[in-house]
């Protein structure tokens, strides 16, 4: 995830958007919207939904008022409304169809990830160059061929792939990839992509997990 | 990764240490410092850094100044040096060692990681409880039941888990990383743990990331 107060630019080359960081503050009211829901609370304040999160009223209403007004006076807002409208202003409301390229290891593992369709990412096809996994079923999908792409991208109407292939293979599948009109990448294989600006990218990169793990734990040895 | 102001505590007690959002933004100071300094660029202000990430000046220096003194009048943080400065801070400096619970997929897919190497983290053990992975030798390593970690914790000197179990197993997995005196778990299983106040936790979700990508592609073809 990233921080960066850069914008998210829509391709077109009108005036920006929003704020990645605006963005990335969304996705941290859903998770305590969500929570919320789920204890039956039915309505938050900006200023108590800001300092869950450590953030001000301010930013909060500042933040919202990106999209339109959700908030009702004298009541702050209502959670599962909210939840609701962020939802859609994200594009999570609705499903997303999208393709698996590589079905070793990872892209199993991701195949059985139940965080996907959860999100609305529903994986429609599968495929790798591996003659060792080609033609074979996993959860309910045959892997095909890579080259095949173009033709599997037009049929489901796809806009976004996962790519879950070796470090070595990354640059050559995200070719495949871009040539097929994908136009949104998560990128789970080892390297950086360069991709033209009018795709999305987003790469998971554990490093800073690892980071927050590794200074969590120190410093509790240091308590030792 | 949490945003969250909330506090990182080392389980004494004692006051309470570093924001947990300080915490992060070393992180991503790391980050653009190694990018920088990839870039053969020798030092670079705390305004510049700060602007690069989308933070003020003021609030990379107060950021720093939790853990020292680290820039030079007149010319700003050497690149190098402050990276070694937060890699100490981070303890991601060292090597730590870790067991990896769960060789399923994931946990295979995981094992091949090379991230985990590059943090400091050497994954020097591997247990299950499936007849079918027990025994067998992945990436040099030898899948031993969970039932001896209390054995291996001991025999390498742990602090570390890595859970990579099916969402079924997490709990009763959970239970016997405990028992055997590990104190961080970085969690890629997709449930919530409950763990003591004296053990670190790391929940890998990729829900916010799944939400970017969405969000990103959204605004793409709105602009089409």
């Amino acid at each position: 995830m990233s921080i960066e107060d850069s914008i998210i630019e829509d391709g077109s080359g009108r005036e920006p958007l929003v704020p990645k960081a605006v963005v990335s503050r969304l996705s941290l009211y859903l998770r305590e919207l969500q929570h919320l829901s789920r204890s039956e609370q039915k309505t938050i304040s900006s200023s108590k939904l800001g300092r869950a999160l450590g953030f001000t009223a301010a930013q909060v209403r500042k933040d919202f008022a990106y999209f339109g007004q959700f908030g009702y006076p004298g009541i702050g807002y209502r959670c599962d409304e909210l939840i609701e409208q962020i939802k859609k202003i994200l594009g999570t409301n609705k499903t997303w169809p999208v393709v698996l390229v590589g079905c070793g290891n990872m892209g199993q593992a991701l195949l059985g990830y139940r965080g996907f369709a959860k999100q609305g990412f529903d994986v429609v096809a599968v495929v790798d160059v591996d003659k060792g996994v080609l033609g074979k079923t996993y959860q309910g999908l045959v892997v095909d061929h890579i080259d095949l792409l173009p033709e599997i991208v037009k049929r489901h109407s796809l806009r976004v792939a996962i790519l879950a292939v070796p470090a070595t293979a990354a640059a050559d599948a995200a070719d495949q990839i871009l040539k097929s009109g994908i136009t949104g990448i998560l990128n789970f294989a080892p390297v950086t992509l360069n991709v033209p600006k009018n795709v999305s990218l987003i790469e998971v990169d554990l490093a800073m997990e690892l980071e927050q793990l590794a200074f969590s734990v120190f410093q509790k040895n240091q308590g030792q």
